[in-house]
């Protein structure tokens, strides 16, 4: 699939307007669908107080919300910057069809942002793993999806 | 660090009731410091039309409101499920200190959830992923990071 430098250049653009008014780091997010601007979205981190509030996150909710669904099927996003672990898992969440992105996580791991570590990080054990991370009350969990299972009325996802 | 049963059961039973109430999928999320809860999350990603909606990254938001702050340190999430890769990551985002969690991401597969699915993913190059990733705009996205740079009052995060 071929992308559309157009709204590349808008992602970089957003982003580093986002720098220059202060509101957060230097990430934009364009989502399209058919040529068309869905939704767009900005690193808001520190402003809004919300460590999810990456480019991508936003910009998946903005055009969820938009589109009234909670997939986004067909849709393309293009990112000032290769996703961290969390944007581009919620890019699978989310169905989109393509990515592109602009600068790399290495790139952005220079400038102070630790993607590629926690790129790294995901890939070993839980024991290996640099936020202490253990199971507990595994066989109590399984209600959760014996509930779901039972659940006539399920709304798949 | 010994996890508190208590605070597990706690989101293993939010998750329970998610289900039962129609709200969304079987996952429930608790966020403990210093033994007292701070927020907690369900699963809303169908309600909300929001694929990022995961209980921890609701519970992350929620904990991250009520705090005024854009990390959570000295926090203990709990949650009834393995955290999926998005959210693992929002949990590194957030700073949190330790994870408990319940059931598997193999047992949430076996409950038709992708996590364990993504988590391969995750660890393929650009060109073996689902979902075609592609570079675009490379030299021009660095004018994001020269901005960030620049800026004399950046918050880093």
């Amino acid at each position: 699939m071929q992308g559309n430098p157009k709204f590349m250049q808008m992602a970089i653009d957003l982003a580093v307007e986002n720098v220059d008014s202060g509101q957060g780091g230097p990430f934009g997010a364009v989502i399209v669908r058919s040529g068309e601007v869905i939704a767009t979205g900005v690193n808001r981190v520190t402003t809004n107080h919300d460590p999810t509030a990456h480019a991508e996150i936003c910009a998946i909710r903005e055009a969820c919300s938009r589109l009234g669904d909670f997939q986004l099927v067909g849709c393309t996003i293009y990112t000032s910057c290769e996703p961290c672990p969390m944007c581009l898992a919620a890019i699978y969440w989310a169905r989109c069809e393509a990515v592109f992105f602009g600068a790399t996580a290495a790139e952005a791991a220079d400038a102070g942002f630790d993607d590629a570590f926690l790129y790294d990080e995901l890939k070993r054990g839980h024991a290996d793993r640099t936020i202490a991370t253990s199971r507990l009350l595994g066989p109590e969990a399984m209600a959760t999806f014996n509930a779901w299972r039972q659940f006539a009325a399920r709304v798949q996802y």
